[in-house]
C-alpha cells in the first residue's frame, strides 16, 4: 500500500509508541508486508528466524522488537509488539470501511458495462468498460477490473486475507493481518460462478489479461496469475504464488504459497504442488513432478509384486 | 433436539401408529439420531446391523422394526418403517419453515454488529456482539452465532444435512433425514468466502472460539471443531467428525466421517483422512500418515528401478 | 440446440460468407458441438485432427476450413474460420440475454414451489411443482426444473460452460465457445450449497431423477448425470461426462471429461478419475483403480523396505 504523502519517521515512532534506531528524519512512502516490501516501505519482523531477512529487504522503516545496528538506509523502530504496531499503522492509513450501504461510494463504472440484480460492489470500486458482471458477485472495496471482463454468478473479489499471527501466550490464538491491498483483474478475464479471489495483505493480487478461470476456484492474497493462463474448476492457488503467463492448471490442483509455476507449464488434474515448477513441461501427482516421470513411477510401482517373486526365496 | 416439555411413550406409539414394547409410562425428552443419542431421547434403528448398538445406547425410547425385549430403562415401539417414523417425530416437534420472508421473526442481533446488504438470516438466529457479515451470506433458520464474528461474502451457515436413507425397492431411491440441529458458532471465529457450514441432524454443528477458516470449506452436520483451529480453503470435513482443539488443516484436505482428529495434530495440504489421527503430529497423503514416514515411503517408491537392476537376472 | 424452423444451407453460407461444397438445398434443423451432434445439425470442426471424424459424424451441415468431398447426405460451408462462423449462427439464432431485470420474462414456476427471498431467476427458466428455492440461488436463463425439487443456498445453475478456443497467432489468447445449452433438473433432485452446475455447450446438462447432490460440487457442460446418484461435497465433474444410474461418488473425487461411470459404481473420496469405470464395482486413487488392487497395491509400497533388506548385497 502506497501512502498517501511521505510520513516521517518521527511521527510513525510517535504513533506506534516506539523507540527510534537509527535516522529519525528518514520518511516512509509505503507500507507492506515482508514479502511485498519495496524502497521507501514501512515493513515489520517479529521472530528471530527473519531478523536478518528483514534487515537485508527493500524496507525502509523496519518495526522491530531486537535492537540492531540500523543497516545504511533503513531506520528502525524498536516496539514491544510490532505486529500489533504494523495493523495500527495499517488501519491508520487504510481505515475499515464495511459494506452497509447498498450504493457504495466513489464506484466508476465503464460505458457499455452490464451489472446484474443482487450484485454487491464495494467503496472506490472501478469498473471498465463492456464487463458483464451476473447476480450475487460480490466486490469488496478498492478492487479494480478491466475491460471486457466477465464474472460469473456469485464469484467473491477481494475478500481479507488468510493471514494470522499465532500467539500461544497467554492462550493459544490466531491474531488478524489486516489487509490493505486489493484485486487487479485486467482486461478480457473471464472468471466462473463461485470462485473466491482475496485481496492482498498489503499489495495486489493480480488475474492477467485474457485469462479464464473456472467454477470455485480460490486465489490466495497477493498471488499474481499472467497472461491467458487457464485454470479448471476447484483448483486452489494459496497466498503470493506467482504463475507465469500460458499456464494451465486442471481441475482441483492445488498450489502451495511463495512458489513459482513457469511460462506455458501445464499441471495435470489433481496435483499438488508443494515447490515451483520450471515452465514448459507437463507435470502431475503430488509432490508434482514431470509427467513422464510419474507415469514411470506408476508403472514401477504395479511391479512391486513381479520384483517379490524374484527375490522372495533369498 | 430437546423437546419442548417431556413427552410419554403412550403419546408417542399413538403418534406414529407403533406398538409400545415395555414401559409405557416412560417419558422421551429429546429426539436424536444414533450418533447424538443422550439418556432421555427418542431414537430409531431399522437394520439388524445396528440393533444391538441402538438397544445398548443411551437412548429412552426406540424405534425399531423388529421385536426385543426392552433392556432396562428403555421402551421400544415397535413401527414397520423406523426411519419414516423418526421424520414423522422430528417434523411435528420442529416444524418445517422455509425462508420465504426477507425479515423473519425473532431473530436477536447483539450490539455492533453489522450486517451488509443482501445477507439473509432466517428464524430464530441469535447472533452476538460486534460481528461483522459480509453480503449474500445466507444464515439458515435456528443458528446461534457468538461476538467478534467474522463471516465473509456468500457463506451458508445451516443447510440441510447431506444424510439419505437408501431404498432399493419398489426403486432405488434416496430418503431426506430432516435435519432438526443447528449451527453454533462460538466467539471471535473467522470464517473466509463461501464456505458451507451444514446444521447438525438432531445435534448441533460447532466451530469452537478463535478458529479460522478460509474460503470454499465445507463442514459436514454434527461435526464438532474445537478451538482456534485453523482450516484452509477447499478443505472438506465430512458429518460427525471431532476436530480437537488447535488443529491445523492446510489446503483441500479431506476428512472422512465419524472419526477424530486428535489436539494441535497438522494435516498438510490435499492430505485424505480415512481413520482419527493422533494430536501432536504432522500427517500427509493418501491415506494419511505421519510426514516422516511418508516421506521416506515417497524415498522408497524411487528407489524400485535400482532394486530392479539387482534382481532382474535372478 | 434446435433451430425455431429448418434453415437452408444457402441461407447459412450466406450469412457465414462461406462457399457450400455439395447440396445448397439441403436444411439444418440444429446447432450442436461436435460431441452432442444429430442428424440435422449444423457442426464445425477447424483442426486436420479431427476432419475425419467430423465427416463421420452425424452431422448435416459442416462448417470447415478445408475443402473435402461432401460425404453422402451432408454439405460442407467452407470458412476461414469455423469457431467463428459457427459461434456467430449460434449468437443469431441464440441472442445473448443478460440478467439485467430482477423479474425475467417468461418464467414459468409450478404450484406450491417456493422461492425464497434474494433468488434470481432469467429467462424461460421453468421451474415444476412443490419445490424449495433457497436464498441466493442464481438459475441462467432457458433451465429446467422438475417436481419436488430442493436447491440450497447460493447454488448457481446454468453459467457458462468453461469452453474456449486456444490462438497462438498473433498472440496467445482463449476465444470464448459461446454456450446455447441448457440444465435440465429432473423431479426429486436436492442439491446442497454453493454448487455451480453449468450449462450444456450445446445440449443440456442433465441432473436425473432423485439424485441427491451435497455441497460445493462442480458439474461441467452437456454432462448426464443418471437417476438416484449420490455425489458428495466439493465433487468435480468435467464436461461431457457420462455418470450411469445410481453411482456413488465420496468427497473430493473428480472425474475428467468425456467419460463414462457405469451403473452402480462407487468411487471413495479423493479418487481421481481419468478415463471410463465399470460399473458395480468400488474404486479409489488416483488414477482410480479397483479399491481391491489399490489397496493391495498400498501394501505393497510399504514391503519395499522389506525387499530392500533381501537385495541389498547382492
Amino acid at each position: 500500500m502506497q501512502l498517501p504523502a511521505p510520513v516521517s519517521v518521527k511521527w510513525i515512532a510517535d504513533f506506534v509508541q516506539g523507540n527510534i534506531l537509527g535516522d529519525a528524519a528518514q520518511q516512509a512512502t509505503g507500507i507492506n508486508e515482508i514479502h511485498q516490501v519495496k524502497n521507501g516501505d514501512i515493513s515489520f519482523v517479529d521472530h528471530e528466524k527473519y531478523y536478518k531477512a528483514a534487515l537485508q529487504s527493500a524496507a525502509t522503516v523496519i518495526l522491530i522488537n531486537q535492537a540492531f545496528d540500523p543497516p545504511p538506509g533503513k531506520t528502525l523502530i524498536l516496539v514491544e509488539d510490532p505486529f500489533r504496531a504494523y495493523n495500527q499503522l495499517v488501519r491508520h492509513f487504510h481505515p475499515f470501511s464495511f459494506p452497509e450501504k447498498l450504493h457504495a461510494d466513489d464506484v466508476q463504472i465503464g460505458e457499455g458495462t452490464r451489472i446484474a440484480p443482487q450484485v454487491f460492489i464495494g467503496e472506490h470500486v472501478q469498473i471498465g468498460k463492456n464487463c458483464l458482471i451476473y447476480p450475487h458477485v460480490t466486490i469488496y472495496d478498492h478492487c479494480i477490473i478491466g475491460d471486457n471482463v466477465i464474472i460469473h454468478a456469485g464469484t467473491v473479489i477481494g475478500a481479507d486475507a488468510f493471514y494470522y499471527k499465532k500467539r500461544t501466550t497467554p492462550e493459544w490464538k490466531y491474531e488478524k493481518m489486516i489487509s490493505c491491498g486489493r484485486v487487479v483483474i485486467e482486461d478480457d478475464v473471464e472468471i466462473g460462478a463461485h470462485c473466491t479471489i482475496d485481496k492482498g495483505v498489503s499489495g495486489d493480487t493480480v488475474i492477467g489479461k485474457g485469462t479464464k478461470i473456472d467454477n470455485l476456484v480460490h486465489i490466495g492474497h497477493d498471488t499474481r496469475i499472467g497472461r491467458a493462463c487457464l485454470i479448471a474448476a476447484q483448483v486452489g492457488i494459496a497466498g503470493t504464488v506467482i504463475i507465469e503467463d500460458h499456464v494451465t492448471l486442471w481441475g482441483q490442483v492445488g498450489i502451495s504459497k511463495d512458489l513459482t509455476i513457469g511460462r506455458e507449464a501445464v499441471v495435470l488434474a489433481q496435483s499438488g504442488v508443494p515447490s515451483s515448477l520450471k515452465g514448459g513441461q507437463t507435470y502431475f501427482g503430488y509432490p508434482a513432478e514431470e509427467a513422464r516421470y510419474k507415469r514411470r513411477e506408476i508403472a514401477w510401482v504395479k511391479r512391486i509384486p513381479e520384483i517379490w517373486e524374484k527375490v522372495k526365496h533369498l
